[in-house]
């Protein structure tokens, strides 16, 4: 085995060309394999191991730079730099992270996990390099996908004024996650289909040469000689070296190119072709599936441990098929996370009313404001780390203008394997804070479903936040009408009032039990709303019960639990409040589970803390 | 006067086309005698008066939607709208707005203030527009500046899908709000100098036609026949079409323009050259100082109020160029406001450890991580409310990492005249919810030369707020060492302890003197850290007091007062506490004095809740 030889940081250096293929296909099965029993994502890396094989030949880490952009593409990149037998722990608690991270290895410059940066920090290592007046190579890998972001458009904008070397890989699979929309994907296509640019040249100039007055003509129309012949002339209108395309799957000559490359004294973008999920049949044929997989059945694809029970996604996915076909007014958005999201069935059922924005949030949400101030019912679903993108528009272009867009927001609270880039913890902070908005969250998924129809009518901002994965299905029978700031109680004791939003009503449950045992008597009441907060309730449960548990799944800041306890103090209510939430620090990858222990958040830690509590 | 007819929307339609220039000249005399009084938006909207002229000839509002990037170009389309009459009130607690309100004009159709979001929602109307299948034009104006922003291009990238009539104005003055950057302006530049579209396109094809042989070849070399002749081939290979350059200065032309653009069953882009401050010779020479101006004299352009006392800005200025000198490592960032934040001496003095990013404040940010991985020390200096733009980037390519990037953060709290989408209100809520993240704010100009010499050796992410406009130079006495975490007292009494951030410590010593006629006796502190809380000190102060009095200029949720609250009550000390703030509303426009007392945050306000509050 090649791969056997591969133990350390430019190793790769010793394995001669010839080789190349093989050490492809090694790492190809290697990475089948591992992530066919952790799970992870396979499709972007199955796609790039030639590439990263190319830059780390080409390459000398960890005084050259490469930054991944996202980053769930840098598992060759590890195996690479001596992480091979970290696969085993690969995005479990205390393990190998599935993204860069500079904690983990010096040869990962930069911690990437969301879209579209890479291009910038790129910038910032170039020009703390020539101001240092050192000497080394930095890359940016960038997919088409996180092309559509606009970040990386302001990146390549102010790259252009670069006079030393800078390289930005275009990782080009025609696909985000889904595939990708606009106006770029159509020119690259474009680009693609084109011949390559030496070629072409050669060609055209040759026959050229003999019709000097028509040169003569061409020469005079300023800029456009070069538009003549460069398939990238887009980038080179920017002040981009553009090379391209070449064969992403051919290592030797994607080292040439990127040697090429060294030698430019500006921003020179490397068009690379790649085939997501390269070399494995099925994620071939289903990228999108194969991006994050589950454990999966190396020989079918098919999964080690089928679905049986519905999540939030499917919920949410059926809801809006209902919505669709009731009211004509309601269109679903997305910045490219139709899967993901659940909104393939929409867009199938009603294409005029769906649109894929692609990896741009900020768009997303400004467009849905200008669809809702046209008259129209716009449902933006979207990851909640990823709608921490379009914060600015939120507030200015929907909140100020009070416009009724509804924001679905999927993953939020603690996403698990992903890690801190993922974790959706800051939503209930960054959106309490915005006049005009409305929060709320479902316990189970029947209220998904009653808030999702309540908030398409609300006529006003209002999101709705709920989690990934399973949808709770217990405490199906209690399903009182959702209404603006009201909460529902669920049991009602004395003792201790457990005040649980969305997903921490069913841990709730769990403490309610944990605390009976020991003696003690809970309410537990979902609390539905998190802006406005149910004060009419609070205030009477305040002088009822000896201690208020606010519980969460944010961080702290800003949240639901600040907000009760700021109004029981105020208004001097007797009663203590013990606020459940997330601790102020980022939260690594892992099992939820797990982590929900780890931060104290889990039923039996909340039980304890409760108890510590009463006890003061 | 032809001005006396225009009174209401439509009335330019009667003005024949032999008088658009006499009627310019009309409008841009009445804003300069106008604005010369109120102060306000200048050198923009002297650059817009033939294009707004020539947009409400063409098209039909309020049917038609004028979309105004940014929002403070829109002074003749105020005119042209029946509220010639309000300019007296401009940007005056209960008077005119500075920019597009949706409450003032069923023409202001869509609210802005932050750039570049005016395709997004123009695409928005489009597809609402389309859905209902009605049929009127909509149109985004956007000026180059602008165009730097990602969000611009992500529009367009979704703009090019489009197969009905969209119409996008480049309002191409070669500004933001100071010059232009980056590799677009360089772009749109080689544009200007082109000959036109019509003229080239005859010209060439004319020459060409005689040498068939050669166009065969060139027809064969995909997609590049047109990149010959269209000056616009940027947007063109995005799949917008493109019309121009246009004289922006030329009302007739332009009607005719617009005109033909409507018929383009596509998104379309008409390029029209302007000139920022057009017809008043001062702005025209320093647009940039008067984009936003204070009250000035028509005949020379000189300030009705000549400055006395140095503002923030000026101390800032100041204090970079000290650590510039000092510190080698130090960098500064500014997104497109060198002007505006005081980089400008900096820039002049090291040009070479200076980044302008353009209106870009994702970038900006993401550069900055990447210099400070790349072991230097960036300050980026930004308005508050722009860098709401970049929350994702501080919170994950930032704060996640922990690198060492200050954040200057300009014109926080109220900023008065540019009203909601300008006040800084948001900054302590957003950046307290981010683990890694410390906050100070200022009590005086003394200090913020003081933090700033602390933060750039802070060594993780930092962020100084202080307020737009004159600096506080009390309290001048009172220098303790900036330590982090850690307040300062200021007077020490007992009852009441007031424990004030930032600009609210001048206010908080003016409510001690009323209280003191009152009877009371107040200890002043100045917090100093929003982030994190000198805990050790309020847990003594709140046993001393009676009563603890938060005070900052920033909304409630999430802010200072939460947090001391969560703290007293969690720790139960025996102290009740009253919060200071912003109350969950967006804030108009209007003196900042006048603003503070509506919002109940002036010292009368805040000493009479401060004597309810204790003979509760």
């Amino acid at each position: 085995m090649l791969l056997d030889d591969i133990n350390k940081t430019g190793d790769i250096k010793n394995i001669p060309q010839s080789k190349y293929p093989e050490l492809a296909q090694e790492i190809r099965d290697f990475l089948i394999e591992k992530i066919s029993v952790s799970g992870g994502h396979l499709a972007s890396n199955l796609g790039t191991v030639e590439l990263t094989m190319a830059l780390h030949v080409a390459l000398d880490l960890p005084k050259d730079k490469i930054i991944w952009d996202v980053g769930h593409q840098s598992y060759t990149h590890k195996i690479l730099t001596g992480r091979k037998d970290k696969f085993d722990t690969l995005r479990q608690f205390g393990g190998m992270s599935g993204f860069p991270k500079r904690c983990e290895s010096d040869t990962d410059c930069f911690d990437t996990g969301h879209s579209s940066t890479s291009i910038s920090a790129g910038l910032g290592m170039v020009k703390a390099r020539d101001l240092k007046k050192e000497d080394y190579t930095v890359v940016s890998v960038i997919g088409d996908g996180s092309l559509t972001g606009g970040l990386a458009y302001e990146a390549l904008n102010n790259a252009a004024k670069l006079e030393t070397n800078f390289i930005i890989i275009l990782n080009d699979n025609e696909m985000s996650i889904s595939e990708s929309v606009g106006g770029m994907k159509k020119y690259l296509n474009s680009v693609r289909t084109a011949e390559g640019y030496l070629n072409l040249k050669e060609d055209v100039y040759a026959q050229l040469r003999t019709n000097t007055k028509v040169v003569d003509n061409i020469r005079r129309a300023k800029n456009s000689f070069k538009q003549l012949f460069v398939p990238g002339m887009v980038f080179e209108n920017l002040g981009i070296t553009y090379l391209g395309p070449v064969d992403g799957h051919n290592t030797a000559e994607l080292v040439k190119v990127i040697k090429e490359a060294k030698k430019v004294k500006k921003a020179v973008m490397i068009h690379v072709m790649t085939k997501k999920g390269k070399g494995y049949e099925p994620a071939e044929r289903h990228p999108a599936r194969f991006h994050g997989t589950e454990p999966f059945i190396v020989e079918n694809g098919l999964p080690r441990n089928p679905r049986t029970t519905s999540n939030y996604q499917d919920i949410f996915s059926t809801v809006m098929c209902k919505l669709g076909d009731r009211d004509e007014k309601v269109v679903a958005i997305t910045a490219a996370m139709a899967d993901g999201t659940g909104l393939k069935r929409f867009r199938n059922m009603y294409p005029d009313r769906f649109i894929d924005a692609g990896i741009a949030e900020e768009h997303a949400v400004t467009f849905a404001a200008g669809m809702a101030a046209g008259g129209y019912k716009p449902v933006f679903a979207v990851y909640s780390s990823f709608l921490q993108r379009a914060y600015d528009q939120i507030l200015e272009d929907v909140c100020l203008q009070k416009l009724p867009v509804v924001f679905a927001i999927d993953r939020a609270g603690l996403v698990g394997s992903d890690g801190e880039t993922h974790q959706g913890i800051f939503d209930l902070s960054y959106l309490s804070s915005m006049p005009n908005m409305t929060i709320c969250a479902p316990k189970n998924k029947w209220e998904l479903s009653d808030m999702l129809k309540f908030a398409v009518n609300y006529g006003a901002p209002i999101a709705i936040r709920y989690p990934r994965g399973n949808a709770y299905d217990g405490l199906k029978e209690f399903r009182a009408p959702v209404e603006a700031g009201k909460c529902e109680v669920i049991y009602e004791e004395k003792d201790i009032c457990l005040f649980a939003l969305g997903c921490m009503v069913k841990i709730g449950e769990e403490v309610r039990k944990i605390l009976k045992d020991n003696g003690l008597k809970c309410t537990l009441v979902n609390a539905r709303f998190a802006k406005p907060i149910d004060t009419d309730y609070i205030h009477v449960a305040s002088s009822n019960h000896k201690l208020f548990v606010t519980m969460e799944e944010n961080v702290a800041s800003g949240g639901l639990g600040e907000k009760v306890r700021a109004y029981i103090d105020e208004n001097r209510l007797d009663c203590n409040v013990l606020q459940i939430a997330i601790p102020d620090k980022f939260v690594t990858h892992g099992n939820v589970d797990k982590l929900r222990k780890e931060l104290g958040i889990d039923a039996q830690s909340i039980a304890d803390r409760i108890m510590k509590e009463i006890q003061r």
